[in-house]
């Protein structure tokens, strides 16, 4: 089956998944990043790559801090932003999601990174634009549903290769809710795809999916055993949904299992760095202590993110 | 009595109906706009004709889908875009809307665009402006009460000269809710400056206003007689708040008497377009074949829209 | 103790209240805002001082008119702006405000304009931000708590400086809700520090806080005693919800015993200025034709607000 995320001459046109992203894709994408990190430390933090650019945010589902890290990275590349809450606006009007792509599009816009609670629903409107041959309007997914999360999951390799260098070597842990979290598949397919030999994925057995062992990941439901000697933690956010739900005891019993602690964290390599996508649940899903540590790169993981977004956006801006 | 849009010269200085606007304004802007199509399909879609303007999004009524066509206008032309949904905010601190205006006038606002849900509020804003010796600021009406919605009258009038060529010989119906519309008092006001010979206004005895033969058009009840060799069809949006109001029976009631099908369009002439301000809603006011069919015009509409605004605000801040 | 607002030369990085602030750096920002005055003015509204930073305004208690001056103010020195409501985002996700504050830093922000309910919470981000080592990313107080909203206390000193060119002979009267208002606390230092002579405040006993003779103010509860001679009127915003509270009567009360008449008026010097912060209560804390009236400076207040914003900015930004 044909990509849609790649064109023709197999470069990238969306940003739908990294599932099935060849890996000198993913490579350009961290490489194009890395060129992009130090412009945030200048003076004048633009570049005119995306000048006169309009980029919508469709966001379907609420996020502050995702919807401000794009919009950050439109504006650095110079872009012009247009905010979209749609929950609040058209969807109560009652006009169907490719109604409102087809009117945004007309406005000519260049690019839509859409947020939204339904599992495909950003493929649904690439689909949508290719299909009406308006397959120079681009999509970014900002996450949807419990499928992808993308960026985030370029983001967290940047880090990777930031503190690790090469990853033919390396044995990555992803705790957590790995049953609803679109980062964990995110993670898990361009950990795979860069050549990772060893993913390891933690938490309780409610909480981990089918058909991990099939994406080749070695799957723990003892949290000691599965950190062991890991070069990279990869601690999930367990939404608050979930913590009143039947799948979970409570937040302190989730905690005294799969809560990463200074102990805990002292069982894996100790040159092992310590990832969350946040907002953090301290306490929950992390103690303080670790999330504020030295082996913490939490923070960094945020940095990298505005520059793999522009990294993102440029490029497939340019194809 | 003198036009409060127009200044001593005859410029157009406020866009606030286009009522009694003259011929020559309206083809100013029509010529105008067609200056901006071009733009937006550039690669750098900006031209520096309000850069340093700072324009002020005043929507004391909620409509996403407007403000974004005018902050995109305002970007394109490089002005500066201030969005300010003013229910949510001053109008809660019991503050009057001309302390409000006021207020951002003292900001050194340099346009004001409104939508408001009271007919003449844009009227008395620019009254005001004028009262005060601050003439210098603009005004847009982006939609007032039932009372008018100029832009969208002069962006189907656009719309229709762009498929049409000629004003001079054509028939145009307007089907739907004309008693609630601001879209069809503007439209009717348009097609008659600018010399269309028939127009028709069709839709059940209790959504026609009365007073619609002394403007000049003809009403039809009875959809197949009024759509009768038409050159133009103008659907309106039927409000949700009307469905299930005592002015109509149901939705599906009405789409079977005003409804837009495939078999209805083909009373018109086999050239005619159709046109929707959207949003739309399928299946009520129009069949989803014509919405997305060959005669439909929709979405050139919304294109337009961008480029009629962007020649309405830089013909104003340059008067 | 070391005042958090300068670094170690002296300079002005961060600005959190004017208490403590050296006379000669309030007299920086005063001269600097004259410089941006005449800026509004122009054609072109912008200067490239800030050109590529970024500034977060970061609003945990809403308020859009406060929020649109500083969004104006970045705008006009060409900054990049980044809208957050957090009490809708983040907070509602548990987050910390220090985790907020360290992941927005984490993205290259150069500024963040805080406006909380909590007093004191810009003090303790610009702390967080010294401690950790990100003293370049500066903090301005646009209002916390019942503290200080120092931007509309230099304003109100631009304002009073426009007007009366010599704060050395003045005096000056604060009416109404002392005991709730940041901007009578931040007045006070403002005119203390530039060595105004005679501050009075004059309020119901109810709303007058302690400790103000100790500030250098001279208190009155009746209003025609303390409005005579004066040379500036300072109206304070009587909040809604004081008004049906324990600690008043009734709006109508209020304004029979504290409201600004013309009547009162004519007891200050006849050259003296009425200023307000806005939102006015017309008929609770001022009789409309007095907010109208010839000696009404508030409008003004407004305009030279945006010039002391971009100063205070740009001085920091520099710093």
């Amino acid at each position: 089956m044909h990509n849609p995320q790649l064109n023709k001459n197999g470069e990238l046109t969306h940003l739908l998944t990294i599932e099935g992203l060849p890996r000198a894709v993913v490579t350009q994408i961290l490489d194009t990043a890395s060129s992009f990190v130090g412009i945030s430390d200048r003076e004048v933090k633009k570049v005119p790559l995306m000048r006169g650019k309009s980029v919508f945010n469709l966001f379907f589902e609420n996020s502050t801090r995702t919807r401000t890290t794009f919009e950050i990275a439109s504006k650095r590349l110079s872009a012009d932003v247009i905010n979209l809450n749609i929950s609040a606006s058209s969807a109560s009007k009652g006009e169907s999601l490719l109604d409102t792509i087809d009117n945004l599009a007309a406005m000519h816009a260049d690019m839509f990174v859409v947020r939204h609670a339904q599992s495909g629903a950003p493929y649904l409107i690439a689909k949508h634009l290719t299909d009406t041959g308006r397959s120079h309007v681009h999509v970014v997914n900002a996450g949807d549903g419990r499928h992808a999360h993308p960026t985030q999951g370029l983001l967290d390799m940047y880090t990777i290769r930031h503190y690790k260098k090469d990853f033919s070597n390396l044995t990555v842990a992803i705790v957590g809710d790995i049953l609803h979290s679109r980062v964990a598949r995110s993670d898990i397919h361009a950990l795979t795809t860069l050549g990772v030999p060893e993913v390891r994925a933690i938490g309780p057995r409610t909480l981990l999916p089918s058909g991990l062992e099939q994406l080749g990941v070695r799957v723990f439901t003892d949290m000691r055993e599965g950190l062991k000697d890991v070069d990279v933690i990869i601690m999930l956010r367990l939404q608050n949904e979930r913590m009143s739900g039947a799948l979970l005891p409570s937040a302190q019993e989730y905690f005294k299992s799969y809560g990463l602690t200074t102990e805990r964290l002292a069982l894996a390599k100790p040159d092992a760095i310590v990832m969350h996508p946040g907002p953090m649940n301290r306490g929950v899903e992390i103690e303080s202590a670790v999330a504020d540590g030295a082996q913490a790169v939490i923070l960094p993981q945020v940095t990298f993110g505005i520059a793999v977004r522009m990294a993102v956006m440029s490029i497939i801006a340019g194809n």
